[in-house]
């Protein structure tokens, strides 16, 4: 395999070893993107005011769409369904610079342009593609509204079919209906996707989206469309993101992205799908999309982080010690190899979960009859949009930490990726909510299976149906069930780096609680107080059910790895994720008697040794990453 | 006890009396601060640039001082020594605003001020202090240096004895001497406290600090001086920090802070400690001040996030339930009460301990007598600066997400306080290295008792001298000890709530893991690599014993609180602190056989159930926190 390789980047061959194993299958392409990215104006100043910084974000869209970086992948017609996976890489790229303006581009072509797109038929395709991928079209994407943030099932503003003049009456209904957060509102966007409850001469037909101009050539909102402005927010400053409000908005019949259902010339309602709860989720399912693009973005985000804090740590000195006259490096603390190593393992393994999203969106998204497995992908979506971006958070804010005082300077980059990464927590799906809804899918499994069971029975049930639909295996199911196998035979007597033993506890993690879960909410029926209580075991459960999936996915990437000096430091960094994973978790373990107490011990011990043989690999790992050093654009790094 | 009330203020009786004890020796004066505190211009326009930044906060620090309720405390003259516990008390009142301007106001009346209060001498005392105390003198305190954050002992800068002229010339003797992070230094300071290697006659006394002049009175750098913006920071935009160089500026002999050690009229060195090491902790004993402020002022941060996202919890509803027609109240949701109840409980905690340590300071500020106890208050101000601030981070992180997108835009205020509050984890001390400190502080107690004995001993040894110095008891001692001993009987029979079983586990994790510390250090004697394995030790130990004295303090107030109505609401707040702390710890007690599976199970269940019972009495809780529910400037709150 040929690698495009940027010219100016000097790689260690581990470091481009790893960061082959770390693309995937998408390598040649990544590396292709990251060769052909625009990197003149990659990072923006963080002195800029909120105008300047709004302005200089869509210059700099404007500046990627030219050079063809951005808009690779979008559809710009019917007849051109675009390449999902050019869109997502392109989307990373695009998060190795400022953030703002990957979001924008988001807001721009994955939500704005993936309604049209999705949502939206041969007419809207015709007419709008083209120049949403061009950026002559901006557009918003009006879902959210003030009283109803998650519950979009909820959502007030109304679009109304007028049948007296063919056309669409959209109203915000209430203060509560205005539409709130949307990026592209406040200053640049000329149209936006609306969504509302459709109806019909009297009656509703749940949840639709409607394009509607909102301003004029000269930038003012039309006639009816009242528009806010955030202002100031706790980063991305550069994204205009304000408030709608539609006051009796008319817009012609054909505006309504009418995929799931529309009007027809008659004046009468009809969709291709009967059920409204289908037509609702079919709508929503468009979400899944931009749920890989944020997940990606925060993982990238993390790997910056964790590339800017891991090089600074091995050239900063700090103390003097017997041996170390100069002051010993930051890296060549344990304590320090501890903040750093096992965020960097986590990073791995979500860049290989993220990899098998991404392969199986591509898979997906222009079929029609993969029910099933469209929704497994909804679920893995949602679940690692979840786990990343929170990761994210938390990586980089130790990493702005690790940094000290130099970590707080914006010239050294941190505290804006932190700040720009937060609300990744938040939109596309607030994180907790989203985990809750990885769990109820899960548990959706059971009851599908159950139904008619008794609560005695269902121990059993969970034997034959583990395995299968419940927890169906990815690519490594072979090696990973063998590995299980042989482990859980003497699990006590494994070693600590042993693959099949730490599957095993990863996958008994997720049965034990899914199946007490199970139980429980069986027992708590639709009782609001008794399912109120199932809160912190929902998130449990989903994140059990995602780290097997992430370390699956690490296991599987092992698996394809050829290099012969990057595998073992790879087995030794899943390792490292794995028993960190465990090491959070151990208090379970030892509650449930899946671990000793003298194995819960070791089990830190090992951590901390772990950390100190990839100490000497830590330049490496953080090349693996993806991110060209002069990308980083942190002032106080070595040249 | 009659205290003044803010007159807009409406607070339940509830409310009132846990804030009168929260408030606790110092309610009397800290309502009276309320009440006169000048409220007019209390938060920053967060859109402003870096300049229009800066010089609103120097504005608003101008208003607060000519209020009066700035330079309280601070001493203007040798003969009025100032009273430390107005000055706390006043940054504490800072704190309820911008934080710019709170740490501004603590860079030039605690840092610049406190050493030229502490380390100078009658002169200093006499010409400078008044014109400190009103603002007219802006100055800096040149401690950190690039090449030497964390370990001042190392500082390059040199302050050089000439004898021909009678000064000193302090000069920057390499790049790493630069002075960085100095607030103060970038716009505003016109002098600065200045701490370097002080040499005379070519021998070295170690470090010293002395007054330099830096910029003339149009505001430019003075001759030999060389002043660096930072410019952009994750936050704290309102502050002017910067680096400063010294190219052998000379100044007069008298302007060396000479209390610990100068040079006399005959051109001699002389102090009144002879011992060099002994000399360079009495320079830096006079951080302590400035740790008890940033703690309490990131105490304040953490409440008033946790006051805005519990009034926010009060006032949203999302998605419909079972019997909640309107949708559910956040409040009402047990996962919305585990995300913030738990905060507000270790809120209340930190804030007794903060109590005790503030009383401690005001009790040892004039003596010097005090070497023990002088100590052991070092060491808990460091320790709970780091406990405090990282809470705070946490806390703080936490309200955002748990509000939403609408905790992301700044008219909200969580971001702000969340970006400023960042640096108190790294500055006066990073968190990592001063929990270290305070576990060396622990061990030093040991080592010093035990120096001659041999391994075998130290375990009764320690049996003799826990209790005694290594773990002095806070005001609590009694009480806590009967208890303790109670529980001590049947320690797995007692019910989860017994405070005696609950004080049991934290002073058994203290001096269990303290007493394997002691062993470990031992063993490794002299050995960096040996050392640098006990990293997270140290921490685990540092974090347990301040956990210990943080339960202790809480004791207290419980013992001391009469009102009927708060007590029983104060026990329940206790055991979820508590509890918390051991759920967070659990795997810990379980390996160290404290406690069984069955029991480990039950405390996390017993959380959940003491975040419902105190779910009621949310809104009085966070009147506690003593902060008018006006203040809180959050534009999505009701009125």
């Amino acid at each position: 395999m040929t690698l495009l390789m940027n010219p100016t980047e000097e790689l260690t061959g581990l470091g481009a070893a790893l960061r082959r194993t770390l693309d995937g299958e998408f390598a040649e392409r990544r590396a292709q993107a990251r060769a052909n990215f625009p990197v003149a104006n990659l990072h923006r100043d963080p002195e800029q005011d909120l105008a300047t910084a709004r302005q200089w974000v869509l210059d700099r869209l404007v500046e990627v769409g030219r050079s063809g970086a951005l808009a690779s992948g979008v559809p710009t017609s019917a007849d051109d369904p675009g390449d999902v996976t050019d869109t997502v890489i392109a989307f990373e790229l695009m998060a190795h610079g400022d953030l703002s303006a990957t979001i924008k581009s988001g807001v721009q072509l994955g939500l704005f342009g993936g309604a049209v797109a999705n949502l939206g038929t041969a007419w809207h395709h015709d007419t709008f593609l083209a120049d949403i991928a061009s950026l002559k079209l901006l557009g918003c994407y009006g879902m959210t509204e003030l009283g109803h943030g998650s519950d979009v099932f909820e959502l007030e503003t109304t679009i109304t079919y007028i049948p007296e003049t063919d056309e669409f009456e959209v109203h915000s209904q209430t203060e509560e209906a205005t539409k709130a957060y949307i990026g592209n509102a406040a200053n640049h966007g000329t149209m936006a996707v609306v969504f509302g409850q459709m109806q019909v001469r009297g009656r509703s037909y749940g949840v639709h989206a409607v394009l509607v101009p909102i301003r004029d050539d000269a930038g003012q909102p039309l006639p009816g469309v009242v528009i806010g402005d955030h202002g100031g927010k706790g980063g991305l400053l550069g994204i205009d993101n304000g408030t709608l409000r539609f006051e009796r908005v008319r817009v012609p019949r054909r505006m309504l992205l009418d995929r799931f259902g529309g009007v027809n010339d008659k004046g009468v309602y009809s969709s291709p799908l009967a059920n409204a709860n289908k037509r609702f989720f079919a709508i929503l399912s468009t979400l899944v999309r931009g749920r890989v693009c944020v997940a990606a973005a925060g993982g990238i985000a993390a790997r910056r982080g964790l590339s800017i804090a891991t090089r600074y740590a091995l050239q900063r000195r700090q103390f003097s010690a017997p041996g170390h006259p100069d002051g010993v490096l930051l890296a060549d603390y344990a304590i320090h190899q501890r903040r750093l190593l096992p965020l960097i393992a986590r990073a791995y393994a979500l860049g290989f979960a993220q990899n098998e999203v991404t392969a199986s969106l591509a898979r997906l998204y222009h079929r029609t009859d993969a029910d099933a497995e469209q929704r497994q992908l909804e679920t893995r979506a949602a679940g690692l949009k979840a786990m990343t971006t929170q990761f994210a958070n938390v990586a980089l804010q130790e990493c702005r930490e690790a940094c000290g005082g130099a970590g707080y300077l914006a010239e050294n980059r941190l505290v804006q990726l932190r700040a720009d990464a937060d609300v990744f927590a938040t939109f596309e799906g607030d994180n907790t909510v989203l985990l809750q809804q990885v769990a109820k899918a899960l548990l959706g499994d059971y009851a599908h299976i159950w139904g008619e069971l008794k609560t005695v029975d269902m121990v059993q049930a969970t034997a034959r149906v583990f395995g299968d639909s419940v927890l169906e295996r990815t690519s490594a199911t072979v090696v990973v069930e063998r590995l299980i196998a042989a482990a859980r035979r003497q699990p006590e007597h494994t070693t600590l780096v042993d693959r099949g033993w730490q599957a095993l506890l990863f996958t008994e993690r997720e049965r034990h609680s899914l199946e007490s879960l199970a139980r429980r909410a069986r027992k708590a029926g639709k009782k609001f107080d008794a399912l109120n209580q199932l809160g912190d075991h929902l998130l449990f459960v989903a994140r059990a059910h995602l780290e097997r999936i992430t370390l699956e996915a690490f296991i599987a990437a092992i698996e394809s790895c050829q290099d012969e000096q990057a595998r073992p430091v790879l087995e030794k960094l899943c390792s490292l994720y794995a028993l960190s994973s465990i090491h959070s978790d151990r208090a379970w373990f030892l509650e449930h008697g899946k671990i000793s107490t003298s194995r819960s011990k070791a089990i830190g011990a090992e951590v901390g040794a772990l950390c100190g043989q990839l100490r000497p690999d830590a330049l490496a790992l953080v090349e693996g990453f993806g991110i060209p050093a002069p990308w980083l654009g942190a002032a106080f790094l070595d040249d």
